[in-house]
């Protein structure tokens, strides 16, 4: 229950002002900043959890806010709710779904581990924003949580901020940099290189074929989060306190789940075991596999990029990438990789995250997982970052990429590995002599088979010898 | 090249015997057991890696076996191998395969990172045993190894064996958990307790519920599996040294893969792309995140497990485990959870091998992940480990589960939860007294209601009391 | 260098102001916001790194300040730098230590992996402070980071940070903790209850006793800290590019270690090996090794916490934790462990974390591992995470239990393990026999053997039967 | 109790034979293999843990022998053991240790949780072959186990064997490697090459300065597992059922801990609380993680091995690993990294092991873990391997290293960075154009200064240039 104070509040929102008004709840008074939003639950846990100073993600805050406004909706049409404040709460949740009342979301992301916290947080701001247009009471409980329960509440809220972020971010940011990738793959289909295994010297590839193999390695992670989509947008919405759905109106959970479908267009349904989505949250751990795996692809890439960027005089120096700040006040020409290494950081992240959610995950008791808040912080912590790298990787290193097409074929000639070509003209044994000699004399195959005489013997001629040496088409056998 | 000496070794499979013979590479001579089916490089590699005294995981060596018998019955095909030389080779494989050769495998887990020793030795020990049924050589790398590269063949064979002991065995063994758990969802249906969140009671629920959730948990691990297949079961079979197939006539691969699928019954394929194929093992560290899912939701159940069987007489006691042996020898009646027990165990060591392949798969550079062996054991394990202790679950834990079902309703009757239905009667205020006292008191709600005299004074009557405080009928509102 | 336009800010950190200003770099020309204190190579990786949002921890940004404020200090006593700039740069480095200036540090977390855009950063908003104190110009690179470089400046700030944090903030709230626990070991001395082993009733132990091991895994946790301390804080400052030094003049680094060592009070040395310290990171590995070893334990004390409070009347009931939000709308007397959730929220987390400053630890190569601000973000994150968690678990949990002596009584005195100094009476086949027959007829083991004749018959009287059974003389045999 | 049937085995160690006899417990008979040492309890775990096929590690039982020796000769001293007996046991224990029947420890690592049916297998192990010596019965738990429990043996046999493991294996094994890096580190001392930070060319740095700085990190390795030893060599043992040390005379475990410390020569001593000691395994958690962090180090330290020796003609070529085996069968001169990657791999398991010791560690309730064999699997494993591939990386790959010093002379000279030094002499703005022009021309410094005059003009003489950019002395500025 809330004072009168509140209520004159205009309906801008500069945050909470100076000064303090007292709200109420079963446990006594409790003194909240005069121009919040939020009373007086909200209240006692940002004074119970000062831990980390992290609220909830921005995604996080805008499902929990689709799933109240929809809630309302059905509610008033199931006639649990008066359709007047049904209606305000709708209109006042979709401005906080916008962004526009984050700063009245203050409490720590380490708090309750169901996240009634953040709930009641949602369902007070909601309140005191309906009622400011109402003009009339407006409960957070009886009224915008009505037929709801933290426990279903919060986890569907995870559930489906993640697949939003999954589907309308990270996807197709994934999908954008497959196809920086493919356009460098075509790009550098000619240019030819030393294959490296164990990081030795061997047969001939293309650089084309490199990158259309990183391009494969990401379309691959697209495939990944669509497999794991239908755990992922299951929701246990309906279940409310422990899964047997007390306190709901038959139907409730099934509406509110089509209209947030209808909205947000994404694929969400109703969990098939109300139990099984209860106490477990294996969908998000899934999910965050599929993320760690995605990061671990990346990290194949974007070191393969730093190795064959190394240089420009004592490492490999295949490519060049784009030059993006100075590298050393020092050293002239030093372009550092920045963005694969920020990359690389954003994957070890990611994996770290994961281990957050799978240790989180493992924690459930009965009828709750009482470490929501901190599986939805890694969770979507790590899909936000996997989605902005993505795109910088494409966008400010990938797009800019350059060969040294020359230096490159140098590599694809000079490997021993391109005698093998020759075996069917020299046999094994004199194959591998012509090989150790190249290496001994710092010279290529073709000089070192010129100056053996193999020509002049009639093992083979010219022409053979310079068509068993393509290294080119070493690359297309 | 390899000595006459171990060509009148007897077929029987009694490991290597006492006493040497000297076999031939290109670096020299070495010594091998005198009974040993290997030659050279197997030795070289046994020396070599005196690392972890592991070896490669028995499906693993099958699936290199099989790949070599395909691959020989196609290299006859394409005129690459002799026929008769192939024969051999053939048969040679499908007793290897089998496991009658294993102790002829003596290469540690934790050698070169692309598995070569491992597919050398598979080709040497087949390569003897084919001469040995022939009567004339058999080379380790112009037969055996035809067409192939240890850098296509090994990654192969660790997603063969992998595919095989998903569809195979794990999966099998986890419906067979799923349907011990949903017998006892039947038979505890009507069991009714309290339920949990945070630990603190709740409303009631369902034994049956409980234990169809874990059903439902066990039933996505299947789902989540089967949805991971598809990039499990690719092979970069006809990529060779670096993906560009050098060395291997056209059409190779894909009849290998069909003759494998065919034989196996496996959901086999070819790679869409073979320089992803070639240079990351994605596909490997998504199945391992769906094996750590499982192990996750195979936590949260042996938990649970675990705290309702506690007690008897200091825990919660609402079920019995069968009793397998002694739990203390001055403890009568002190039947520990040990089935449960060895499934954490389990779990955690799947979360730590799942840590290992990811560590390694994002460890691959350029055209080869040096990281295989390890990859291998870890997924293989993980998978096994699994499997066998799902089936002890099942057996020897779900199976003999009995309800205490008179405890169980006593929590349910006693949770001050219960009192939720009265508020239509009582309101919300006079219900949260009921329940204050019905704490303060250890008096069911019941006995509460009845002394306060809410039935005397015509609140509610004694039927309608009786219907609301039925706490069976709270499990399906 | 640096506009004029700057010059005319005023001194009040009133945040970058509307409109901006023309800066310059050896690329060209960038614009910086008006009013802020940072130049053009923090604007380029403003704009280069929109990852996370998040910038660097507070007390990172606090060590980097201090760093440059004693190498300034340094600086000028060697000839380095001019007395008067150098005061200006240490005068200004005191204000950014304070905190003034933090909206004046806006690189992303996920930036170049040595860091250097942040060591520039620094650099920059020093110049233009010092410069506006001065009236005439300060470079970023020829004043503020003569003698340094990102390589050596930015790992020695993490160190730095990293020890202030352990040994001010984490070791006292480790103690804090400690002794609110022994506070109540020392209550809870003569509260008997079951211990529990496998869940199991065990033989009696004291609540004070289980106390008393939380405090001591508590005082643990401090001794681990204090024995990685001497690798946390050594420095790699001096070693400059690449460990040997190159442009620092000798003595520098031992003269500003001195200097910081003297000032922050913190056993701050110089590495001994440089080349140890510019390429590897293993200092802070180890660091994160011990805090997840803390986060371990804590999870362990928090679970406990919760079973023991777990009820009221279906759980254990043990204890009761300190009431300090509303439970639930509809459940009465419903406290949730809110505190200990939080807490095992952050374990989760710091493991995670710990994955992170492990995967990124390991990815060094030759003279510099380029994972350093995410190791610092999750390093740091960490420390402060279990910081304010410890003070919280003490001050919101710990100190408010209470112990439900009477039913812990009840359960050590029920638990069947409490006939095992009946063996010397009865034998232990009697005594078997005994506790098999209270657990069947749910009464006392006193009650059974007073029913069974035992003290009629003269195997003990009842005075050795009452000294037999006292529980709490089990808990100090 | 045991049928006389075993009694008259011989005393050869030649497994079970086969055949059975039957063994009593007080569950009922047990079909016992007829040459098997142990009995029923030992049996029952066989039958009901087929999980992995993986049984105890050799020095965990050891380990656990070592404790049945000392505790029996300390019983006999107290007078709760016949002296015979105890003589016999204590003799029979000795076996044990050295391993003489390690076929008689069949019970699978996945079992119950404590460790009891290890701890039994111990026991009846023992009480079999004692009663083979005396002639007159022994009990597996009145006389092998007398004094003691599962729950405070169990955990300290796992600290023992880890304590032994460390000591005499690890830390050995580390300081050999280090001794062989230091070796190189002297021997390389001169040959100066490019460092290399963001993998980009940087200023000069000897081998012998990089082998110093891998040297120094192992000896670091040691200093950690020095620094945790205390907490390691902690021993829960007195503590019995629950920590209250029940059914123990006093001053048993004292003894039993002098005696093994004398015996062992290991720093054992007593735990300090015995709650901690019995609740939590911090110490065994604490442990793991500083093996992690010395994987993480020799992960560097592999890597950089790695990338120096590749090529030989597409890489960085800097230095040639000792060639150990055939690289490939088409291309000569293909030797590849195998140790290294050896390292690797070990690396990522052990780093996967300690997750699993992570999270087992943070798995206990109240006065047990029960996750100790999975626990001890995973901790004496990771000790097992780093200690042996420690030896294998000195042996086989640091020891036989050769510098292409010529090769490394190229690289540092051609590095643009070894242009800092003539900032003196041309400034920074004309020493950027010479390196600018180095890089574009592929020219060395040398020769574009040369070529540009600027000695001509008297900016610097040649024996300034020469001074200049000497590149050895610019690795000891």
């Amino acid at each position: 229950m809330t004072d009168e104070s509140h209520r004159d509040e205009s309906h801008r929102d500069d945050g909470p002002r100076e000064g303090y008004r007292i709200e109420h709840d079963s446990m006594g008074e409790v003194r909240v900043p005069a121009g919040a939003k939020w009373r007086a639950q909200t209240q006692r846990a940002v004074e119970n959890f000062p831990v980390s100073g992290q609220r909830l993600e921005r995604a996080h805050i805008q499902a929990l806010a689709r799933i109240k406004g929809a809630a309302a909706l059905v509610n008033a049409e199931l006639g649990v709710v008066d359709k007047d404040i049904a209606a305000a709460i709708s209109e006042a949740a979709a401005e906080v779904a916008e962004g526009r009342w984050d700063d009245h979301f203050p409490v720590d992301v380490f708090q309750t581990g169901s996240g009634t916290s953040s709930n009641m947080n949602t369902n007070e701001v909601l309140a005191t924003l309906a009622s400011e247009r109402l003009g009339r009471p407006v409960h957070p409980n009886d009224h915008v949580n009505a037929s709801q329960s933290s426990n279903d509440v919060f986890p569907s809220s995870i559930h489906i901020a993640a697949t939003a972020a999954v589907t309308g971010d990270l996807i197709p940011a994934l999908a954008h940099l497959a196809q920086a990738l493919e356009r460098k793959a075509a790009e550098f289909a000619e240019v030819v290189k030393a294959g490296r295994t164990h990081l030795m010297d061997a047969t001939p590839v293309t650089l084309g074929q490199e990158f259309g193999g990183y391009a494969a390695q990401v379309r691959y992670g697209i495939e990944r989060l669509r497999a794991s989509l239908p755990r992922l947008a299951e929701l246990p919405l309906g279940g409310t306190a422990v899964g047997t759905g007390i306190n709901t109106p038959p139907g409730f959970a099934a509406a509110v789940i089509a209209e947030l479908a209808r909205t947000t267009g994404l694929p969400l349904t109703e969990a098939r075991d109300h139990f099984e989505a209860q106490g477990a949250r294996d969908g998000l751990v899934e999910t965050s596999g599929q993320l760690r795996t995605i990061a671990v692809g990346l990290t194949k890439i974007a070191n393969d990029l730093r190795w064959m960027a190394s240089g420009p005089r004592t490492g490999l120096a295949e490519i060049a990438l784009p030059d993006l700040q100075p590298g050393s006040s020092i050293m002239p020409g030093k372009v550092n990789p920045v963005i694969p290494e920020a990359t690389l950081m954003v994957a070890a992240q990611v994996t770290g995250n994961d281990t957050t959610v799978a240790t989180a995950g493992a924690a459930g008791n009965f009828e709750l997982n009482v470490m929501l808040p901190v599986i939805a912080k890694n969770l979507l912590e790590s899909i936000r970052l996997l989605t902005n790298v993505s795109r910088l990787l494409a966008d400010r290193t990938v797009d800019g990429i350059t060969a040294n097409a020359e230096r490159a074929r140098e590599y694809a000639e000079s490997s021993p590995s391109v005698v093998t070509p020759l075996n069917r003209y020299l046999g094994y044994e004199e194959a591998a002599k012509v090989a150790k000699r190249s290496l001994a004399e710092r010279k290529t195959i073709r000089e070192v088979v010129l100056e053996s005489g193999y020509v002049e013997r009639g093992l083979l001629t010219l022409d053979q010898l310079d068509e068993a040496l393509d290294v080119l088409g070493m690359t297309h056998p």
